[in-house]
């Protein structure tokens, strides 16, 4: 019997970073999780990247390293040239990476290595697209069983289709983006305006206590029943769905998968995405209506991706 | 010197049905054009098909028959499912018009045959999206020259992504269609308002001597340079450059490439699009902006593609 080889993936998103040690199989072996940098640019994220690589090698013999990044990654390259929500901009990270380490590296879009771990070892979905909500909205597109990512990596934006060009400002610097109007981003704003609307509600309050309104002030409100911060999930659920309806208007696929971190809201999210989608669908008697279900693993899908990427290079 | 073999092209649009005898080379050796029935259920359309095959068989010997046609087309089977601006439904136009005819046919959705004429014949785009303008918007995906369907050809249904979900209602019911925004059936709607609003305007007075408004009207009037007619225009563009911004977010793309009947009105509509396709750009300077530039072969682009698409089956 061989060892399987082992390799690091490390995704990269808007709040945290994600490690582990991931054996062939896609099973987890260690892992690790640091916050993203408050600048978030190439230097202080490369810092933190290569303390987690040095702690995970620590403990096991690694084979290579994948890394998967919120923001636009040239491909084969492995060169991010711009991200909306983290400040990186023309970081040259596996040639930095491979320097460092000496191990082979490979990079690629968040949400792509996400899709490639849902796509081989989730439900069997040959063609599927995967959006993950987190602190943007990252798309992937599984098309017979490959990933799309158009030749250079520039391919799949899913979070910046645009849903109504008078939205609200994206992090992009467009207006009226899916990423604008339901990621966690979105989630955060919606409950801002809540609590200044109402400042004596549950939502401001809880925000006073943990000072500041986040999304999981929401979601703490949605847990002691407060039907404002049910209704802003609502609200978020609805725009996911006619996101999601838009894409499944292009694909034919057999599901959309949702990941990233607010999948683990679960049914507060997915019900309404789930309705929405419905209402939106394309021709649904001829079509039908692919289902809408949560990734197998959920936010873990990107370091998972991430080192089966990794993998299949070295 | 081996005669090139001839195929007979068909497109049937919500207006009318083009037809022509081609070449392998995409040169059109004969054309025929007729309106499509207003019943434009499977039994009328049919009627017409077969007059017009009979017509041009007569004139030329061919060995293949293509069709594109508005509407989800089940491939390779050749059934028409449902169309949001014709009645047909359920109809097996492959199986009829073989039988009839004792030659093979091909049927695939009509901007899909579009895109492989541009693909094969017009500028050469490996990476494309096809947009047709015409009474719906049709969608074709070129992706490194092959035309995506999605397995069974119910994907690349471009004109109905959502733009906004409160929106005008639209051919296929839904709300906020791209279609329902910037088709030659939404050109007519706005024209119809506007003469509505106005009736000593050059629209309404237009129409009248016409009998009705549509979006020939708009045309007649932007020529005797009415500023309103100018500005339904630009608002039509804008909205199809929402639609291409959306798509090209999607997809890595070295054109956006813009047919169908309406194209022929120019910069009229090719001007705001693409001011408003590079306005809605995911990160334009690391992505760049794919040019938006008007079809090769203009409304032409279905038959052409239909009989080039029946030739390589046959």
């Amino acid at each position: 019997m061989t060892t399987p080889r082992l390799a690091i993936g490390l995704d990269i998103g808007g709040t945290k970073i994600a490690g582990a040690v991931v054996d062939e199989h896609g099973t987890v072996v260690t892992e690790l999780v640091e916050p993203t940098p408050e600048e978030s640019d190439a230097e202080s994220v490369t810092t933190v990247l290569l303390s987690m690589i040095e702690r995970l090698r620590a403990e096991h013999d690694v084979v290579t390293i994948g890394v998967g990044a919120a923001g636009i990654v040239e491909w084969p390259a492995g060169r991010m040239l711009w991200a909306p929500n983290n400040s990186y901009r023309d970081w040259p990270v596996r040639e930095q990476l491979e320097k460092v380490t000496n191990l082979p590296v490979t990079v690629d879009n968040d949400a792509n290595v996400a899709a490639l771990a849902e796509a081989r070892l989730g439900e069997p979905y040959p063609n599927m697209v995967l959006v993950t909500v987190g602190t943007g909205i990252g798309g992937g597109l599984v098309m017979d069983g490959k990933i799309y990512r158009g030749p250079t990596g520039l391919g799949a934006e899913l979070g910046h289709i645009i849903l109504n060009p008078d939205g609200p400002r994206c992090g992009c610097g467009n207006h009226g983006c899916f990423e604008a109007y339901a990621s966690g981003t979105a989630l955060t704003r919606m409950a801002r305006d809540a609590a200044a609307d109402d400042p004596d509600g549950l939502i401001a309050r809880l925000g006073a206590e943990e000072g500041e309104v986040t999304g999981h002030t929401v979601l703490e409100a949605v847990q002691q029943g407060d039907e404002v911060a049910k209704a802003l999930f609502a609200r978020l659920g609805r725009w996911l769905g006619v996101g999601i309806a838009s894409l499944a208007n292009i694909f034919e696929v057999d599901a959309v998968v949702v990941g990233g971190g607010l999948v683990e809201t679960g049914e507060l999210l997915l019900a309404p995405a789930r309705a929405t989608a419905r209402e939106y669908a394309y021709a649904p008697t001829a079509r039908g209506v692919p289902p809408v279900v949560p990734a197998t693993f959920g936010g873990d899908a990107g370091k998972i991706g991430a080192a089966l990427l990794a993998l299949d290079n070295a």
